[in-house]
């Protein structure tokens, strides 16, 4: 393999937000001239398909506002400090959804956007859900959305579906003939 | 549908960098509360499947500083102001891997992490490639990997490839039975 490593010779937090850090790297490349990195560091984020008995999926609808859009997603949320994605899962799926995985499948983790962002989704099924309202978020601004498979399939040849972890993930049920 | 817009009532970029904005908005909620939303402003990218007429995909393989590691893709890069999504599929080609393709078919567009920036990421397969080495960078550190369907497939099972846009685009591939 040819050599592709940057070693930092310099490294600064430029800006510091609510959870993201804007770094700028200064970096030594392969042929050894020098150049600068700027990237976000991202705590990590679960995304989860909640999978009725029925079959249904429950999905959320929810203004992104970086989009200036109202989204139709997957529940999904940030990672805690040291919190483990599975249990991350869980938390997320009772605050947003109001249902309680019994069992939780991983799909894949990737790297969301590794051209700025450190960012790293990994990627669930969870199923036997039961209902559990106790946790949920009152002051989240999210409406539940109940889709039955030929309705979300519709949605998805449509071009409907424009979120990237959402359409990952149930392209991946769908692969693995899980759905 | 429940009011889930957010209002800006005040707007600021609190760190402009090379292509990122980090931006530091003051909202009015749906309850009629006030928050702060932070976002990257990014100027949108495409990702492309460079599918040889031989079957073969060609990859590229580059450290992505912001991961600390080194990467299998599909080629990829960042819109230039003003410029046509198919038009950046035909200049990132010929720059990364060194062929023009003659056919390029829209696959999907998704917002890559829509909770922190405004990134949209325009998908294609590109076919009918034709080597044209003239436009190939040479201050790109890459390596190009063409890869048989067999092994590709092998890559994509044993959880090898952690790029988002990739597994999506070629989880697309797969699913409409164009590959």
């Amino acid at each position: 393999m040819r050599n592709l490593i940057e070693i930092a010779e310099q490294q600064e937090i430029v800006y510091k937000g609510k959870y993201l850090e804007y770094h700028l790297d200064h970096v030594i490349l392969p042929n050894g001239k020098t150049s600068t990195r700027e990237y976000l560091h991202h705590p990590g984020a679960i995304g989860a398909v909640p999978l009725l008995d029925s079959g249904d999926i429950i999905m959320v609808k929810q203004f992104r506002y970086p989009t200036q859009s109202v989204i139709l997603e997957i529940p999904a949320g940030k990672l805690e400090e040291g919190e483990d994605p599975v249990e991350c899962v869980r938390r997320e799926l009772m605050e947003e959804i109001g249902y309680e995985p019994q069992t939780i499948v991983h799909l894949a983790s990737v790297w969301t956007t590794p051209g700025f962002t450190d960012e790293i989704i990994h990627l669930y099924l969870a199923t036997e859900l039961r209902e559990n309202r106790a946790e949920m978020d009152p002051d989240e601004f999210l409406e539940l959305v109940a889709l039955k498979k030929a309705d979300l399939l519709e949605l998805l040849n449509s071009g409907a579906v424009v979120d990237g972890k959402t359409l990952l993930a149930i392209s991946l049920l769908q692969l693995r003939n899980i759905w």
